[in-house]
């Protein structure tokens, strides 16, 4: 089956995300990159498209004219992925969304609430797709946690524990002056309200919401910036009331040294555990109460369906993130080709616009709850 | 030199931490078990007593006995162990102070705020020493983590993460009929106020205030029972912050399957980073900003001085939970010989009434919190 | 830049490696397959490349036919990959680069020793690159291992530990009749006089040579066949004399439960050691001797520029198996162009010619050495 | 029950495993150190006596003069450790066992051949028990393992990896004066033939025979002394053939750098797998076949009776290296009583002569193989 004809917007030179998403655009041969708007100006745009392969009448200075000479083609993108800051979200999104074109989305959905809104609004009104990169959903051995709480095999949960430290930020690495990466996500007007709850903690909770089943009713956050100068908060301490009763605790940090990317997820229920960490994503504990505790592999004896079908290698060889974000592009080009053929796509554990909006509640939710020294905020 | 005369209250049959007390103080043969007052009836403390190889003459039915006929002996007990029940730790602890006899005792202080002001007083008036077994602090590894942060190797503290979950009151273990641990944990008037918070969370909160040589200011506590019945807390999850401006987060749990002891500690600085488990206790993860993370191994290359003191054997060969607690039975050892010899004992690693009672003000304050919807309380 | 045109050879439905080598050569963009025999007759061919999205003109039945043809097109292909049983690797990678077409193959080099010979006069009579996919040693923190000890980080090389161990032939998989990887791998007459040592012994046999920079001058090894009516060894004991004094042993094994793909490396010098395991790649211990272990990661603070130039994303983003194998192939892309323009290529870290007739010197001394009773067998 | 009355053979200042065999008797009580040949002069004994609290008049200048005098007193000790280097095992150990006095030795056996068959005779000849320290098989989760594999867990045993790497010795630290350790443990008229394959291959090899319940039939040894000077093996490799058709590998190594005391023992039947390492001994990996991984901790969910039997604390609350070697300790106290009541001793799990002589022969073995360029050596 030919590939999916993609665009992107964002992802010139440096930009760490962009190459992540055309790789993951690739592994499973289901997207092929034909068009950009990846940089501010046509000149560099083109420099950034010619090093990928890119035809120059194809790389654009700006989403809209790409929008409008892409959706006049017979051969157009029929999907664009947006990889730009938290601020250049929605207005592409809308753009592309508007001509019938799929996106697939960066996250988190946008940097203000006004963005969301304008973005949900077209969302709905367009018969066109919209996929939110929560990646880490797309890990198989998450896959399996998330169905392994449906099953009910820790029976009512109890307690999640769900954490993302990272370390990069210990230092006013926006003060530089070389760190684009720092400057636009400590940046209110480009990131949003939120730095690390944004950056990350949508992450932390998307995940934790994503495998319980569960939604968050309520928080109370208190949030730092322990670097001097910095704008938003490096490090979030946040207590977590789920519907149903469950309880929880979400702690994101970009200043605890020794942490890279150490997004880690613990459930608890009445009859069993699970834990899982993302830089060591092939491994899942399972502890099932008054049993010894298991550790099921990606691939090996204990993984389940759900697990193996987003799965390219035998238990031993170990997938990674590249993989984990392939599994969203390989889902949104699956829900694509239903669309196409005018088919209800399964959009079961492809995270969209409803993820996105319980992001952007939760941000909001964190910033108010944390100007009123961390009352309880109902999402 | 001769092993210091030591008694015990509490700690016959099922008493499980009344023979972690007497391991302890036998490892180092600094103790020597004499007397006791291991039952609530002359006839079962012989027998428990006859078990350990004390005389019939010296298990006495009650700590009152012990006290008036012990401190008349001129081999009379010089150190008492006092492992019973929490609302059972001031009375035998005040009998003996008074008498001018060391107390070790187990923790938390007391059951009630009434017998912490009383034991204090005692206390504060008496010649003898009073320890708490904090044990943790016993650790190595622990010892040096507080080393390395008194000595600025993590620079300001920012961020301290401590919980202790375990799985053991999953179920209603309190409520068969067969678990007399499982029963008087959850009773409060034996127990106290605290249910987890009483148990371990306040072992969290003592280890996080040693290792990182802060004080919790206030705190914020959303308190679960989350077993039908249960007259206590069973989770915790607890928002800090520490005077200075560090901010943390306490877990503690007695629901989360799979965790038996599962005790750990994360501090993280303006430099660098350390952290410790209680089920591995012989590492220490020590990350100095932008530089590979470092395993330092008790009797290993990394190891301090401070930890080697309080070491047995070399690298490799593990230590555990009964050496560590050991090291508060020695630590007390020496504090007692240098009272007998009219020196100044050295209490700087020996927790005491002031762990103590900073251990009865977080669980006060946690209840009281937890009262008011997770309130910010000072401690 | 335009990909590379690749033909596949072998690869069919239900084969394991040609979809490794189809992800690995698509993960950077740097080849297109556009070609291929896939299966033994021209239908099947067409059925499996019709899955792939080739044209049926370019799925052909044989290499024969696709050498002949291929050659023959403006847009032929410009390298093939060749992920047949052993026994049938020699015969197109001869036809192949008879016509000036790189080869990219699967290890080992051939089943047999007249192959073997057969291949390397091809080779060496061709002006086409000759790549051998020992995958292993594209992972970034092998290529840091193998800098570290150029680098003498390590000192003089002592003692090199290299062991592979599976349990997926702990039973007798091949007699099932539904496991075809199981029946060639332990067919003699497709695999080789080998078995573990054919399969997975190489690997370790390469990883260990690849990484200290040393060759074995000699072995002694002891091969079994646990399981009744096998026909090929599946666990292998081999002690290795390294040329300049380093000794070792090489453990490798398809019967040993628990074990997925566990390849796992361990080098001491005079100076220092270093420890890798391929299951957790994205780590690589490394210890000074008489200083803490530092646990080095891909894309942290320790690694290396040599690692940093394969790899994709930063620290805490863990890159598996297909970026390891990815990576072997980018290599072979920049080594073809350079080859295209008139260049000399890199080939200082891809597998090649030499380093597959090592190891079929390798298997060939464990067999005979295991005739011998584990007698000492030159290589 | 009162302590057995007990005397130590060395074990003066600065001995390592003096103290630890002191600490091991402690722990559970069941020993009190009563009189000492600590030292080989009555001066230095007395002073090292001292300090351990022994009365004067019980500090001996010779393990002679001790033997004639405690066999004389009333009072005199029951049981004799003997922590001397390994040449002065045999001659106190004929000593006491002539007198009827229990021995408790460290390991290996002796130094030489002549020795040990003297130290048979003797053993043999006298009604007091003899055992030998080989500590780790004192661990709960390696008498768990042992269970498990008696019961058939494992199926018919395959393959058994056994190493036992250290790097104290990477230097030539008996070279510097200042380091009694390694001067008598390199130095073959104290040590034996043996370096490394005495002092922890025999531990290796004897937890392997204990675990698998199998004999080594015969072994090909390749032996290194890598550090110049050095006068015995600093490194072995060992190719094992046991009875009954399973196979093994040995490596043991004072030369790898960032090993502290890494013993570690894996086992593979026809079933299933069990791993188990030495520095963190709280765990034991479980393998079934076609089954996830199953981690078993002491004291937790998974543990038998027969590891619960030898452990004093719940799961998660870790005992290390004491624990164990006080596990030989109060293994031999119940035969000692045993014995004393005219009982047969259950000596089931204790290694005695046979360990010892198997220890030995595992020894001249090596030496043997080695001195052939690693023949095939039977034991």
């Amino acid at each position: 089956m030919a590939p999916i004809r993609l665009g992107m917007i964002g992802g010139g030179k440096d930009a760490f995300i962009g190459a992540v998403h055309r790789i993951a655009a690739r592994i499973d041969g289901e997207f092929e990159l034909v068009a950009g708007a990846l940089s501010s100006t046509p000149e560099k745009s083109r420099a950034s498209g010619a090093a990928l392969g890119l035809s120059p009448d194809r790389c654009y200075g700006s989403f809209d004219d790409m929008a409008v000479a892409e959706s006049a083609r017979a051969d157009g993108v029929q999907a664009v992925a947006i990889v730009t800051p938290n601020h250049m979200h929605a207005a592409p999104a809308i753009a592309f969304l508007a001509r019938g074109i799929h996106v697939i989305c960066d996250k988190p959905l946008t940097a203000t609430a006004e963005q969301a809104q304008a973005l949900e609004q077209a969302v709905r009104a367009s018969r066109a797709l919209f996929i939110l990169t929560h990646n880490y959903t797309g890990y198989p051995m998450i896959r399996q946690a998330r169905a392994m709480v449906a099953a009910g095999d820790l029976g009512a949960i109890r307690v999640v524990q769900v954490e993302y430290p990272q370390d990069w930020l210990t230092e006013p690495a926006e003060q530089t002056g070389e760190n684009k990466q720092a400057e636009w996500r400590t940046d209110p007007a480009r990131s949003g309200a939120g730095g690390s709850i944004g950056d990350i903690g949508t992450h932390a909770h998307n995940l934790a919401c994503f495998v319980s089943g569960l939604k968050v009713e309520s928080l109370a956050a208190d949030l730092q910036s322990f670097v001097p100068g910095r704008r938003v908060d490096d490090n979030a301490h946040i207590l977590l009331r789920f519907q149903g009763g469950a309880r929880g605790m979400l702690w994101c940090s970009q200043v605890a040294p020794g942490n890279e990317n150490a997004l880690r997820l613990r459930i608890y229920g009445e009859k069993g555990g699970l834990e899982w960490a993302q830089e060591d994503p092939n491994y899942l504990w399972y502890t099932p109460f008054g049993q010894p505790k298991r550790l099921l592999t990606r691939g090996g004896a204990g993984a389940m369906g759900v697990a193996n079908a987003v799965s390219r290698t035998p238990g031993g060889h170990p997938e990674g993130y590249l993989e984990g974000f392939a599994n969203i592009y390989t889902g949104a080009a699956a829900a694509i080709r239903a669309v196409q053929a005018g088919q209800t796509p399964d959009l079961d554990a492809l995270p969209g616009l409803d993820a996105g909006l319980d992001g952007m509640r939760f941000i909001t939710a964190c910033v108010d709850s944390a100007a009123q020294d961390a009352a309880w905020v109902a999402l």
